[in-house]
C-alpha cells in the first residue's frame, strides 16, 4: 500500500450536516433573467397562467428573488433515504490517465431512481400534496424523469401518471416496470387518452412520439382536472433550484479536504443536473469566494447553447406552454436517437441560456462515441457504469485532465455523475459491438426547425 | 416534521472506520467442520488438490483456523470504492407495517457490480495477481458474480473469463454487457471451448446449460493453464470469510445508534451473503456478548437447508471438484427457473450446513410471489428495489415485523439487502402482470437426484 492508497476515496457528509435550504441564483445575478410570457398575449406571465400546471408554492419559487428557501421536513425525511450522496476523488481514473489533475465527481446514482432527478420530484410531489392535489402528471423519453416522479408521489401516497415518448415505451421496457413498482400508471405517447395523442395517431398508428409530444398531453390532463397537476423534470427555476442541493452538498465536501475546484463540468439537457451542481459554485464565484470556469457540456447532435438561438419559444411541441427565452433549436426539432435520451431537449434552461448570455459559464459540445469511450475508462478504474448522460461531462473531465498531463497543471476538477446506467447497458453493447455512429448535424436542420420559432416584438 | 423523522435513516461509517481484518467463525465453533474430501480417493484433500484451481493464500484461508485474517492494503484500496456500505433503518416500512418492530437492513448493493460478490471477487483477484496468476476463469448464472469478477480482476489488470449459462446468455445479455465493460470475455456454457461443453452440444445443440455445467467448464479451463486460476463466488469458507466484512461493519454501525438485534435474517443460496452478515453476529452470540435468533431464508423451489441432506456431495455436475460435506438436494438437481438465480445452487456453503446441523442457525423456506410482494411493499417504502434474493430476507422481515404487531413486540431485525434488482426488473414486470406462479417441488425429484450422491464409508 503506497501513500496514495492511504487517502481516502469518498467524502461523506453524516445525515446532521445535510444543508436544510436550496439556494437561488436569481438572488445573486447581477441582471435578472427574462420573464417568461403567455403564449397568446406575449405579455409577462402571471401566477395565474400557472396556477392551472402547478402548486402555488412552486409558482412562487419559480420567481422568488430570495437567496436561499428551506427545505420542508417532509421533503428532508424521504431526501435521507439517499441523501446526502457520496462525492469521490478519481484516484484510480487519475492513475489510469497519469495526470497532476485531481479528479472529484458527486454521485447521484444512490437516489432510487439512480439519478439526480428525485431531488426534484420529491419537493414537487411534497408541495402538491400539502395542497391537497392527490394526482400528478408527467412526460418521460426513457423513463429517469417517469420513475423519480413514481417513486416520489408513492412516498406521499399520491397518484401518478405518466407519458413515455413511445419509441421508449416499446424498446424500454424496464424503466415502465420500475414506475409501476412504484405504482405508477404509465402510456404511451402519442397515446388514445388525449385529443392531441389521438390526432397524431390517426395520422400515424405508429408514431414513435418525442418528448414536446407526451408533455403536450401531460399538460393537457393536468389542466382538465382541479385535483391534478403537472411536474416537470428540468428547464425551470423551481427545478434547477431543488437541485441545488448537489452543490451545496459538494461545496461541504471539497471543504472537508481543503479543495476549490478550477474547472466544473456538467452535462447539459434541460439544465437541473448542470445548474444543481453549478449554482453554488457561481455563488462563490460572484461573491468572491473561489474562481472556478464552469462549463456546460451538451451532446454534438444537440448543441443547444453552441448552436441554438436565444430567442423566446415555447417548452413543449404544441405550443401549449409559456414561452421562455432561452437557446433553443426550434420547438420542432427532433434530434437523433442518440443513447443520451435525457440530453435530447430542443431548449435549455432560461436560468443556464441567461448565464450564458451573461459570459458567466462556457458550453463545449462532444459526439457520443468519445463519451462512451471516456465511460469505459471511467468503469474499468472507479467501478462505476455511468448513465450516458454524464458521460458527456466525464469526457469533457478527462480531455482537461490529458491537458494537465501535457501541461503539468494541477488542476482540481469537479464533475457530477448524475446517474447510473444500469438501464442503458443496451446502449454500452452497441458501442461495444463498433455500431455506435456520430451522424452529423447539417445546419440546414437547426434552421429549419428555427421557422417554428414564434417571432416576439 | 415529527420526531420520527429528525431521526436518522442511514447510520454510515467514515472509510477511516472501515474493518481492516475479516473474522474466520472456525476459530470459535464448538466443533470444527468436517474436511473436503479428494473426489477418488475420499480421503481428506490437502493444499495440492486445491493448488491447481486457487493460489496458496486462499488455500491457506480455507483451512484457517486463526480468528481474524488481515485485509491487504491493495484490497482495503478497491473496497473503499464503495465501502464502508450503509446500514438503514426502514422507518418508512416500519410505519407501513404499522409494527413496533425496529427494522435495519445492511445495503450491498452500493458496489459496483450492484452485489455483495465484489466483497471477495476483489481480494481473489488481489491474491492471484500477488502470486503471478495472470488469468481468471469463473462460471455465472444470471451474471452476478460473473460481472463482480470481471470488476475485480479489471482493478488488477488481469484477464477475465467467464462461462455463463446459455439459457441466461441469451435471455439476459445486459449482465454480459456489463462483464464486457469491465473487459472479460465471455462464453455461453455448454461452450465449444471445453472437451465436457462439446460434448453437451453434441448432444443438444440448444442445451440450456446449468450452473453445475459451467462451473465444470471454468475448471477445467484452469487447471489447465498454469498462468490461469478459477475463482468461486459463494460456498467456500475463504468467500464467506471474505464476506464477513458486512457483518463487522453492520456490528459498528448498530453500535453508534445503541442497537442489538433480537433476529437476523438473511437469504441463502451458496451462503455467502447470508454468512457474510451472520458470522461476526454468531461470533458475539457464542462469546455472550448478544443473543440474536439466526435464520437462513431459502427459496422454496430450492430447499437446500429444509429438505436436503447433510452429505458429501460434489459442488459441480461433472463430479471434478472435491467432495463437501453439505445440505444438498444432489449435485444433478436442476431447480425452478424462479426469479432468484443466485438461489438455485443444489448444495449450501459446508459451514452454514454445519452450524445449521450443530443448530446454532435455523431456516425457512418462502415462495417467490410471497417474496415479490414483500419487495413491492419495500421499494414503495424506502425506494430501493431489490434483487430477487434478497426479497426471500425482506420477506421473512415482514412475517416477523407482523407478528410483532400482533404481539406488541419491539424487536430489533437485522437483515441484508445484498443486491439491487436493476437488472431483474424483467422479473417484476412478470409478477405485475399476475405472470408468475409459485411450483410444487415434489419430493420424488429430490429423492431421484440425491441418487447422484456418491456413498461415502
Amino acid at each position: 500500500m503506497n501513500a496514495r492508497d492511504a487517502l481516502p476515496s469518498k467524502i461523506l457528509l453524516d445525515e446532521s450536516e445535510m444543508p436544510t435550504q436550496w439556494y437561488n441564483i436569481v438572488a445573486d445575478l447581477p441582471e435578472p433573467p427574462p420573464p417568461a410570457l403567455h403564449p397568446g398575449t406575449h405579455q409577462p406571465a402571471g401566477p395565474d397562467d400557472f396556477a392551472p400546471l402547478f402548486p402555488m408554492a412552486l409558482i412562487e419559487q419559480e420567481v422568488t428573488t430570495e437567496r436561499y428557501v428551506d427545505i420542508p421536513g417532509g421533503v428532508l425525511d424521504v431526501y435521507r433515504l439517499w441523501r446526502p450522496s457520496p462525492l469521490f476523488r478519481a484516484r484510480r481514473l487519475e492513475q489510469l490517465l497519469d495526470t497532476p489533475a485531481r479528479i472529484y465527481y458527486k454521485y447521484e446514482g444512490v437516489s432510487p431512481a439512480g439519478s439526480h432527478k428525485p431531488n426534484t420530484s420529491v419537493p414537487q410531489a411534497y408541495y402538491n400534496h400539502v395542497e391537497g392535489i392527490t394526482k400528478l402528471t408527467t412526460e418521460t423519453g426513457a423513463g429517469q424523469w417517469g420513475s423519480a416522479l413514481a417513486f416520489a408521489t408513492a412516498q406521499y401516497g399520491m397518484e401518478c401518471e405518466v407519458w413515455q415518448v413511445a419509441a421508449s415505451y416499446r424498446s424500454k421496457p424496464h424503466r415502465r416496470t420500475m414506475m409501476q413498482i412504484w405504482g405508477a400508471s404509465v402510456h404511451p405517447s402519442p397515446s388514445e387518452v388525449t385529443e392531441y395523442g389521438r390526432s397524431l395517431l390517426a395520422e400515424d398508428p405508429d408514431h414513435p412520439g418525442s418528448l414536446g409530444i407526451a408533455i403536450s398531453e401531460a399538460v393537457s390532463m393536468a389542466v382538465a382536472d382541479p385535483s391534478t397537476r403537472y411536474a416537470l423534470g428540468s428547464v425551470l427555476n423551481h427545478v434547477l433550484l431543488h437541485q441545488t442541493i448537489i452543490g451545496e452538498e459538494a461545496l461541504l465536501q471539497l471543504a472537508k479536504v481543503g479543495e476549490t475546484p478550477d474547472l466544473l463540468v456538467g452535462c447539459t439537457g434541460g439544465g437541473s443536473n448542470f445548474g444543481g451542481l453549478a449554482f453554488p459554485f457561481l455563488r462563490e464565484k460572484l461573491t468572491g469566494g473561489m474562481s472556478p470556469e464552469i462549463r456546460c457540456v451538451e451532446p454534438a447532435a444537440c448543441p443547444t447553447l453552441t448552436q441554438g438561438e436565444y430567442r423566446y419559444d415555447f417548452g413543449d411541441t404544441a405550443g401549449m406552454t409559456p414561452l421562455m427565452k432561452m437557446h433553443t433549436l426550434g420547438h420542432d426539432f427532433i434530434p437523433e436517437p442518440i443513447h443520451a435520451g435525457g440530453l435530447r431537449y430542443h431548449g435549455m434552461s432560461p436560468l443556464v441560456s441567461h448565464l450564458y448570455e451573461q459570459g458567466l459559464v462556457s458550453a463545449a459540445s462532444i459526439p457520443q462515441t468519445e463519451c462512451f469511450s471516456a465511460a469505459l475508462q471511467f468503469a474499468q478504474a472507479e467501478g462505476i457504469v455511468p448513465a450516458p448522460e454524464p458521460t458527456h461531462a466525464l469526457a469533457a473531465a478527462i480531455r482537461e485532465a490529458r491537458a494537465c498531463k501535457e501541461s503539468g497543471e494541477e488542476k482540481v476538477i469537479l464533475t457530477a455523475l448524475c446517474g447510473h446506467g444500469h438501464l442503458d447497458l443496451a446502449s454500452y453493447e452497441q458501442f461495444l459491438s463498433g455500431e455506435m455512429v456520430d451522424l452529423e448535424l447539417p445546419q440546414s436542420r437547426i434552421d429549419e426547425a428555427m421557422t417554428s420559432v414564434p417571432v416576439i416584438a
